[in-house]
């Protein structure tokens, strides 16, 4: 350790951004705090909606282009639909009415007058997207159809959570239409994959793919299919859902193309979401009691670079932005820290906020050509590197930054996930993980498991294999053949 | 010409895609017809709102990769504040308040029950981002606060025209606070600069850059600033807008900092935006009787290849396949056409969607070693073209498109701006066209002008020189210092 990280490491002493509780504490607490002190997000002043701040949307930004570019190469086309929703459109879909209904926000009056007919905010798209489906698919030939939306929504929230439960969240939403069931199938389990290699290769969380129970899949879908990971307080997230529609939307809207015969047929859709609650994900997922942990291929600054006593010695900060416009053109994003506040500040700040490197700059370590790299994952948490070497050192250390977080998590998934056949087991695992269970597939069953434990099925993993048994519940013969696994979920 | 392009010109006679009216004989009508049958957008179901379809959506994409790099650029960071404000939030500027409740969509009901206060969809967000800067910002640190948001905004619409007044519409409104007026300032007049950048490089659009008498100020601004641009038709349309608010909005949402001395001062705050209108603005600055035009930097596709015969002759699609894969890789947007429809069917298909060059692949032409490149601006409307020239030659050819452009719509717009100085040569020249004219600066006369004409005072050009008249139609004193544009607008 040299003499520049002596001095910052007085200063890391003297100034305290952090986190005041340990997820181990209060993990609701602590979820709370990072989003405060991190400035990721706050309410907005309208019961649940939210206000994200700019780091926390510039990580919605990388997320959306790195799915988007995904959505384009599988032939998907973005497109805009109304905000405002007529809120006769609602109604069509007799499974979509009942599940909407409760959460709408209806807008009554425009241009200071009553509106002919109330609108609402837009839930969900399918009905609007369904309706314009209808005017533009004639023939077999205007077929697959497939759109794609980013856009906010709002359901109304009893209990509103920043990320995870708000009025107002943001998201994307795909809508396709097809000429048959194996068409719409294989589009909708192609987006699940998407999802999924997303959840891997970008936000650094094992996921558990599969698909959801009856009682779990969305408003009028005939199957429903989902991407699920384990926050590090053992519950549920899904990061991402898939379903297939079957002819229930293109019957309500009347969506039907000429074959190849000339004959009418209806379509079968499809749809699929993504949203803002994924940054709930990453928090939860990776943070810790110093704060956020980014993923580096979401991180809005992958190497932060704090020069110091540039004030005094100018050249400090001509080499530190020297580096930073190599490493720039090398495809990094990189942040050169120049608030007018102590080292130490900075260091709190940015481990708070979790970017993957930070690159301190001190006179007397450049005297000897180096500099020093400090992370958060590994044992050695700060190291010195050579400035020759740093600009052809970064992009693997990102990779291994990547990699340890991947590893962690799956460590952590798969120490927390475990198969139980009795009652009083499931109790048990189900407060700090994941039970795999058999179970008879009701309602019935499922509503007295969550109302002794919160648990609900999460999904039947399509990785699970063929097996019967018997219901740890009744004693009944297992539904699905498959192992269901059961958490509590967000 | 070659026989694989006789046989496509021959399907040209035989489908006729374009639209039916020439922009001569009816512009509104042939507007409204190139969207339809462009098929860039189209009427949502509630009163005003409109559906952008995927290829316009596109343009309005790539509209924004190269604005939000801009913001980017000069120091912007995006972040996302709710699409509901609380009514009561409009009424605490006063200006504010008299611009926009006219226009409101009030939310009165969520979760079924009625809202304890109604909230406003936004019309746009001063208000609401004023509200969370007065809570960020404390001390001069903070500043500046360089904010922006792309998202879309509702208001009130009497008569709707998709792209161009619409109940709903989608921009990006840039929010930033300032420690004193000359910061504001320059902030103010570097993001029209980027709005004029934006409209000479990716629009090909040469815009008049200037600012607003006070009549046409944005309710509650100091100062606004305007690019305007000149359709085909005469009329004037405004491509982006910046505005100095002064304190207006600092007093109203108590944004305060406290400066060196710990003195608490208020904040000078400034607002900008840019909307899907421009896209209204590419149709009629550009398009001509077969349809859209679109300048080659916002273009979906810059080349779209028709492969003909390739049913039977299968190496013409992979021929195609493979210099799209050599263009793609050189950074050119292209589009390999593969529908079951005839070349002829295809070619004014994109004629009529303004793609900036077709290129046509014929097995006759391949065994001589050439493709057919048409395009609709220049003389020879269709080249021969050898295929081991065709990748190295298309950057070149693009950019000579969008040379000529630029220079048609600023031919144009000269031709038709003129110095006028009497009632009569003015009520002549805004039928038409612009009239730069020495005017008394009163609501009265601009009362006058408008209800004889239609016309409106556009800008106080920033390139005009500095001289002294008389008004035109008082014969007092001119204001401004300067002569101000009038024209019909959009």
């Amino acid at each position: 350790m040299t003499n520049d990280a002596t001095a910052s490491q007085a200063n890391d002493r003297a100034t305290n951004l952090g986190v005041n509780v340990t997820p181990e504490d209060d993990f609701a607490q602590w979820y709370q705090d990072i989003i405060a002190k991190a400035q990721l997000a706050e309410n907005g002043p309208v019961r649940g909606t939210m206000v994200v701040r700019p780091y926390a949307w510039r990580i919605w930004e990388l997320m959306q282009r790195s799915l988007d570019d995904m959505f384009k190469e599988t032939g998907h086309e973005n497109a805009y639909f109304p905000v405002l929703i007529p809120k006769s459109y609602i109604t069509r879909e007799a499974e979509h009415v009942e599940g909407f209904a409760p959460e709408l926000w209806e807008v009554t009056r425009g241009g200071n007058k009553d509106l002919e007919e109330p609108a609402v905010v837009r839930p969900t798209s399918e009905t609007i997207i369904g309706e314009m489906m209808s005017k533009w698919i004639n023939s077999h030939r205007d077929l697959p159809m497939l759109l794609n939306q980013w856009c906010s929504v709002m359901r109304w929230e009893r209990r509103p959570r920043l990320f995870l439960r708000t009025s107002e969240f943001n998201w994307q939403e795909g809508h396709t239409a097809h000429a048959d069931r194996d068409d719409a199938m294989r589009e909708t389990l192609q987006m699940l994959d998407v999802y999924e290699t997303f959840s891997y290769r970008d936000m650094a969380i094992p996921c558990v793919k599969g698909e959801k129970v009856p009682s779990e899949r969305f408003p009028g879908a005939d199957n429903t299919f989902t991407v699920e990971a384990m926050m590090r307080d053992g519950k549920a997230l899904q990061n991402g859902t898939s379903h297939y529609l079957g002819t229930s939307f293109a019957e309500a809207f009347n969506i039907r193309y000429q074959n190849k015969d000339n004959v009418a047929e209806l379509c079968h859709t499809t749809s699929w979401g993504s949203t803002t609650r994924m940054i709930g994900s990453i928090i939860m997922a990776h943070g810790d009691e110093k704060g956020l942990v980014v993923p580096p291929r979401l991180a809005p600054h992958q190497v932060v670079f704090i020069p110091m006593r540039w004030d005094k010695e100018p050249h400090v900060l001509d080499e530190a932005e020297r580096l930073a416009k190599e490493l720039r053109a090398a495809g990094i994003r990189v942040h050169v820290d120049k608030r007018d506040q102590r080292p130490g500040f900075k260091h709190n700040d940015w481990e708070l906020k979790g970017a993957p490197l930070r690159v301190e700059l001190g006179p007397r370590d450049l005297e000897e050509g180096n500099v020093v790299v400090a992370q958060r994952l590994f044992q050695e948490a700060k190291e010195s590197v050579a400035v020759a070497d740093l600009v052809a050192d970064v992009p693997a250390r990102l990779e291994r930054y990547h990699e340890q977080l991947l590893q962690r998590a799956t460590e952590f998934r798969d120490a927390n996930t475990k198969q139980v056949d009795t009652w009083d087991e499931f109790v048990e695992q189900v407060k700090t993980g994941w039970a795999s269970v058999f179970y008879d597939g009701t309602e019935e069953t499922e509503q007295k498991i969550k109302e002794a434990t919160s648990a609900t099925p999460r999904c039947i993993p399509s990785a699970f294999p063929e097996e019967q048994g018997t219901c740890f519940v009744t004693g009944k013969p297992s539904a699905f053949g498959k192992r269901v696994i059961f958490a509590r979920a967000y």
